[in-house]
């Protein structure tokens, strides 16, 4: 299985939108090109539209970083999965610790999801909670201690017990979802234990979004996620 | 004062989205060259890019539909003001019945819109709460009764001492905000009266972008717009 | 195991306040002692101290119809659990298909229910979601369709396989919890039914809480669960 | 018109609960016999039935803290006029900055408290918040900045212009309604200035709820605000 690596582009003013939103883009096709890993990217809804464009012959991926847990029809500013399927985006993030959703709305949303076949990254604040979620088959579960998101304090350092607490309680109820690992992530290193601790991949915001030289940010992460997922294969 | 033609996209589907959203926006676009009104467009968020683009050489302004009250920053699947304004919007849609906001969020809006040099078009469910906002000096304030939205009955028939009404309560507390007719606007017919009673144009959602002919409706409205401001300046 | 009797009050007016809340707590104290049952009330929170007056003498069990996931101190017009345990409850229904939470809040709510030593009656709106909070370990499960609360169309009759698959995917992830069947329960044989097919017992509301004859309600479904418990057990 | 004391017990543990309430509520009903003030008392919905007990003989009102803008019936966990009114409050604080409403639910509260004859404190957080909430007409609004509420520094003190850019912009737009300073009144003296500046009296909450002596705080404050209704008198 491939690592992965999801950047979830936040809104921060100006790194999330516009020129800066494309040359993210830009440079998470060239680390695509560069490394066997899962490139993710998460921008804004309203930059979605220019991101896909940008990575239309590359395999990087593109996520909404929410869909709202409506039927299409008379709804004002509110985005359901079906205009996100229309636009072209291969998945969703749902239930960010900066976005969280009643449980029906989760389930709601995997279901109609897996239907229009989109993927399905489903966030969780503690283990407990991603286990929980996992019962409902997202395609992923990311664990991420709101404390830590964008503390610059690595989950992966701090809290190691959370991941390797959270792969044991999810892999009890589901044994196929593709486990992550957030909070906190800023370097290379951190990648590598997330990997090394039982997840496949992490989500990342600031570290990447506001980072001065992105391409690097980026590249030091693959790097690790390949060389950890080499070690585990041996 | 030139009538205003102000359609909310909502999220029909697939009318609201793609190709459907872009020939709206031509067909928008003609009637803006045609008739000496302003044309104003909502589309969902994720096609705000493709329409701006269709309308880059035309007078037609683009909303968004809504604005999440927040600062940007790490915030996930939320689209703050700063967002909206890189992306070139004129303005914003905010407590449409369908997603309506607390009072501190509608003042915080207001004041950071008009900082950003984008137009608020505000809506409130009955006379009373069309004053209340209007106290917050948004630029336009459309007054939509709820049980009409959407039902093909026009608020300017059923109801027409909402618009009478709405005119008297908001004209005491703020003289110089623009004030629309909304909720059922389906005919020509509909946007005369409401011009008429002494409102400055519509708000329409369905007639419009649910229409098999939307260049047809359009010019209905937009004709006996005209007709009507005609009328009063006699 | 005690069969259990869980009747949410609601807010109907007048049946849910005052005097009315009194009888029906009247009676169901005379049910207590008449039937080898578990019964539990669930006023609203502002008639919960004239509840536990009535029954303060009895084995009956008075919860709060909720709780807010929040931490006592300077928050206005909500009630967080400890103020609940101060009043004497037992404990608290959660995530009601009327009052929804988020996944987060959940597993707060439990969490912090149990250190305070007060049950949690957790509800879920189908049976998948019933497995995702019996992950969360609260005392009692009880998942009930939303489309057939207040209906008079009993999940026993209308959708036993709701109650079935409950009891299969629940028990998968948690062998300990209570498991009770709700929406549109209104007779003693739809909750004979919902025991034979596996569950403890009932949440129901308005067939008793508006019923003409309360008491005579609560007799005919308690005496058909001691009737489906005492079948079981041969 | 006599000064005004509402005290806002909010969810204080243990000071706004069981014991802790009932001797604020005989503190209060003391004070109220000793000045020629109006008091009001705002428990947690779990408390107002003793609370009402306690001053039942006297001239202190009690309000809830909040009410659900719900209709009476199937809603669990939520608490409508309805049942505030049978319980015999004489009134409701709404839209508090800890517990904000959506600017239609405001209007909807205001209109059924009314018909109910039911007073209402509303509560915005800024001067003009505070003028659109007026065209409203609830029976009293407080104007709180919410960066002082529960600081120990008080609006009196710290933002006088605050107050009286209150008292210029509700004036306006409604002659009648009665005028309270809150956040962050603490002593006497802040009670004195904020009526000297134009409004009727306080909402109090921490500075009372969590006194050690709650009788002598509340005489401080009742003391000096009929001193500053008596100097506004000649």
């Amino acid at each position: 299985m491939k690592p992965i690596l999801a950047v979830n582009f936040k809104a921060y003013y100006p790194h999330s939108f516009g020129k800066h939103a494309i040359e993210l883009a830009k440079a998470a096709s060239k680390i695509q090109e560069e490394y066997d890993i899962e490139v993710i990217l998460a921008p804004p809804f309203t930059e979605l539209y220019r991101v896909l464009d940008v990575v239309k012959n590359t395999k990087v991926k593109v996520y909404a970083q929410h869909a709202d847990p409506l039927e299409p029809g008379a709804i004002t500013g509110f985005i359901p999965l079906e205009g996100l399927k229309e636009l072209g985006v291969h998945g969703v993030i749902i239930n960010h610790s900066e976005h969280r959703l009643k449980l029906a709305e989760i389930n709601y949303l995997i279901k109609k999801a897996r239907a229009l076949n989109l993927e399905v990254l489903a966030c969780a604040d503690v283990p407990e909670t991603g286990a929980s979620i996992a019962v409902l088959e997202p395609h992923m579960v990311a664990v991420e201690p709101p404390e830590l998101i964008g503390s610059g304090v690595s989950v992966s350092k701090a809290k190691p017990e959370v991941i390797t607490r959270s792969v044991d309680l999810i892999r009890k109820v589901n044994p196929e979802v593709k486990i992550l690992t957030g909070a906190g992530i800023s370097t290379g290193e951190d990648v590598y234990i997330a990997i090394k601790l039982g997840t496949i991949g992490v989500l990342v915001a600031s570290a990447i979004v506001k980072a001065k030289d992105v391409y690097q940010v980026m590249k030091d992460m693959a790097s690790h996620a390949v060389k950890a997922v080499e070690e585990l294969r041996k």
